[in-house]
């Protein structure tokens, strides 16, 4: 069921980006059975947790995105838990809700969409979309990195490149005619996929004390909130961890918007998402902060995760920024568990 | 325990490429127990599979390959099955033999090696050997593409560039002093890892019919032989599925070399592989053939490959235009299930 975040009203499990009194809306589920009977061990991959989704099981799509592994590193004598979010067939954790969009879509027989994106949810979009015959407009920045670009060219997504700010290319995106409009940043069910990524870092790592998340949208924001949420709901933690949103600086939405800019974080570069009010609210709930970081700050904390072994993009390392700023302002309690989940490739701006 | 193929000598399960008589060294191992007591449910990634291994498991790797999914697609009749053996650390099936590699080096406190590849398996070792700082020696021929040269340096690998053929990058690395050589041709471990890939796909999926393999040094195709082999031992499977060997026109090792050259197999160009006699008699125990594709076949498989969802390097194409080509000539059993691994991501060849 939807539920409009505004006026309450609810609305089946159909694909709707909003209510029609223009609220948000929100998926809400029922579980009626124990987590255990839930999941579905049959399965190594993320059809595990089919179970706890609003999608119809007959019009799945053909990609199935893998269980993402998580590594344990001790750093400076926290437990650290990267989960390579970017080991995913488009190469970014943005697989997992457009995997359950693209069900969605596939229930309706929606076969020409819309959406704007910095890159990774166009690609997404573009290799789900390419495998199921629905035809994929992607709106990106002019100045989304060439690797990106080439790849889109490749699955054939119907580009529209835009020369202007990350708001500018989403008012054009909306203003398309001819396609069902399926932007992440108000598309419910992307977080639904999204949320997944809790479920999994339960299963393999147990608790957590904090998560540390590079926060634009908050598509991957939300949906970590929701899976702890849910999982809190199921009894299964005692409560839901600190999250931590961290964000690029010069782009901040949650705090003061610094004057120096940080422009390697490309991927969540947004100043007004549509959802901040609902960020805003999970992190005071989850007594989570949110910090920002510098272009200085993002570089070495590249090269730190390169030499750990994962190649990302730099808005991936954001995070890793972030975790190294509390760390210096001691704010993380000793010998805690911070679960941080790594976003994107570095495979795909190779020709950066 | 390590036998040698030639003289039949036995050594303990130390890092060793070749035996002290020359002949080649293959991991005999010796299971007491059913499967389902050996494999370890609490983990959804490759240690699922750690009592299988040869390995110690207090010197894992840090950075733990994924279990890879499995999609299905009916194509002309046939069910077809692709593993996504590029969503790992390094973006090409090798990680599995090198997360088995790696361990025993670390076993042994190795902390200096060399090794020649046309790239994937050089990335993957550069990759591996980052997180553990181990100092890696990669040979490559000249013509490696530039994404991958790219990750080579990034990955700050100690890069020997070839002007010369690919057997001529591997003289080159065995003359090389100064660093343990690991080269996968020989390495027995390198196997144990790319068996795993057969354990997953049992589990996934259960029996198939056929496998169809992109075949150069034979690192995956003796793997899987080995996998197959292992669970006909411990009574899961009636018999090992027929073994196809797909490999480059001009650089055919089991077969009459074609004159023309397909150079999109950049993966298996290996006209001399030492474990030549090794693939050939695993086809025959079988009943598998091996058959040579075009660099034409090649492009078109990519594409087809590329809208079904899968950015895969030219190589992984390798093995599906095979599997047309089967088809084509009607040597497919009717309604059959074909396992076909998908070996290297498109995204590092992106420059190209």
């Amino acid at each position: 069921m939807l539920k409009c975040q505004i006026c309450k009203a609810t609305y089946p499990d159909v694909f709707r980006l909003k209510c029609d009194c223009g609220g948000l809306l929100d998926v809400v589920n029922e579980f009626e059975k124990p987590l255990e009977d839930l999941l579905n061990s049959d399965y190594l991959d993320i059809r595990r947790y089919l179970n706890l989704l609003p999608v119809n099981q007959k019009t799945l799509p053909s990609l199935t995105p893998p269980i993402t592994p998580v590594i344990e590193r001790k750093i400076e004598g926290m437990k650290v838990l990267f989960k390579l979010e970017y080991l995913m067939p488009s190469g970014s954790f943005k697989d997992r809700g457009t995997y359950v969009t693209v069900a969605k879509l596939k229930e309706e027989g929606i076969k020409e969409i819309s959406l704007d994106s910095s890159g990774n949810a166009a690609i997404s979009f573009a290799l789900f979309g390419k495998a199921e015959n629905i035809r994929v407009h992607v709106f990106i920045p002019k100045h989304t990195s060439e690797g990106k670009k080439k790849l889109l060219r490749l699955l054939k997504a119907e580009i529209h490149e835009i020369d202007g700010s990350r708001m500018e290319v989403h008012e054009k995106a909306q203003e398309f005619k001819g396609a069902t409009y399926v932007s992440h940043w108000y598309n419910p069910y992307f977080l639904e996929g999204t949320k997944l990524t809790a479920y999994e870092a339960f299963e393999q790592i147990g608790e957590v004390e904090y998560v540390i998340i590079p926060t634009g949208s908050g598509s991957l924001f939300l949906g970590l909130y929701k899976g702890f949420k849910e999982l809190e709901r199921f009894g299964k933690i005692k409560k839901i961890p600190k999250l931590i949103a961290v964000q690029a600086k010069g782009f901040e939405s949650l705090g003061k918007r610094s004057k120096e800019k940080n422009m390697l974080g490309e991927g969540i570069a947004i100043p007004e998402p549509p959802r901040k009010e609902q960020i805003k609210s999970a992190l005071k709930e989850s007594k989570g902060v949110h910090i920002s970081v510098s272009e200085e700050e993002t570089k070495k904390a590249l090269e730190e995760l390169r030499s750990m072994g994962f190649i990302v993009e730099a808005t991936s390392a954001v995070g890793y920024a972030g975790f190294k700023l509390l760390l210096k302002k001691e704010l993380l309690k000793e010998n805690s568990k911070t679960l941080m989940p790594l976003t994107g490739s570095g495979f795909k701006s190779l020709t950066l």
